[in-house]
């Protein structure tokens, strides 16, 4: 099995490491995928929106067929959904994928793709009416979201919980559980300030709190 | 402000990532840290435990003085601990910061630095018996603790809590939510399988659980 997950300019570190973390874990203690790869049009090394600089493992050309994507999200979006390579390569692989991962405003990139059209899906609480504004996407204010292969996670961090999910759908709830248990990723549930019940807030937060 | 994320050959993605996107977040929309680098011995691309590749931004000697400095772990420790180099850089750098925060077996590289010795510390939860052996730290099985200026946080995913928490405690609960908030860090809390009562999990998970 093949993993791949995009890279781009001013792409979010969290969006994408997150999920990247997870499926190594996957891939190293559980029988997951046997190849994972950061995945950009070129190998050119891409510099993320909080200055990180990542070398992609492998360009669109060199790219196996791929069994799990994920897009993450980022400003750098706003500028990709113009890339028409990098949204004919994200169509053309949701294709033949298990499951294709959203995190964040890469619901966008899903969107140009394609592949959202009638779809439940999410984006980042602060791009929830511009995800409506699409006019033909079902927007649901959960943390993640699966709609068929596609899922679709909240902003930065939500994309951690929805690959855990992802693995518990494919693998298991033991695999999943090997995960978790390997990344120790037993959450503190502390909310600093009162944003929880900020206007803007996803439903699901509110509803929490 | 200057805050250092230290990487090295097999330092475990989410360990740093977590606390630099934390950092990233907090310096672009709370005032944080104006400079954030990732800083290792030298400028060679760095190998991560699972396979990502990073650039560090500066060098050991091109790096300030630094306000901040995140230690994380990963299979890489093992052989760091025995790296002068930069287990002196560590030790002289945290005698400048307002806050030292380890992550996962990050703690072991504080230890050798000298600055665990009769501290209350913790780490991930398959090393806490290692830690122990060493014989004088005073062991914790939170999920983050602090001593004086040395935070210590236990597996790769916990980070990020310790992180959000050194926010709060040097620049304030407002601070800390506007980041958690921009990051939509508020994790579903599930629990697959039955790892949070094996004989081996933290007694903080064992007491959620």
């Amino acid at each position: 099995m093949n993993c791949g997950v995009l890279v781009f300019p001013n792409v979010e570190e969290l969006d994408f490491v997150g999920p990247w973390e997870f499926l190594g874990v996957w891939k190293k203690f559980a029988r997951g995928p046997e190849n994972c790869f950061l995945v950009a049009p070129s190998l050119t090394p891409v510099s993320c929106a909080k200055g990180m600089i990542v070398q992609p493992h492998i360009s669109f050309e060199q790219c196996p067929v791929l069994d799990f994507l994920v897009v993450p999200g980022g400003e750098g979006t706003r500028k990709e959904i113009e890339n028409k390579t990098l949204i004919d390569f994200i169509a053309a692989r949701a294709a033949e994928c298990k499951a294709v991962l959203s995190v964040c405003t890469g619901s966008f990139l899903l969107h140009r793709a394609g592949l959202l059209s009638g779809k439940r899906a999410t984006t980042h609480w602060s791009s929830l009416d511009k995800l409506r504004a699409l006019g033909d996407v079902i927007v649901v204010e959960e943390r993640f979201v699966r709609d068929g292969n596609i899922w679709s996670s909240a902003g930065v961090s939500a994309g951690i919980d929805a690959m855990l999910a992802v693995i518990d759908d494919f693998a298991g709830e033991q695999a999943a559980g090997i995960v978790q248990f390997a990344t120790e990723y037993y959450p503190l549930v502390k909310i600093y300030g009162n944003f929880d019940k900020n206007p803007q807030a996803p439903a699901y937060v509110k509803k929490a709190s």
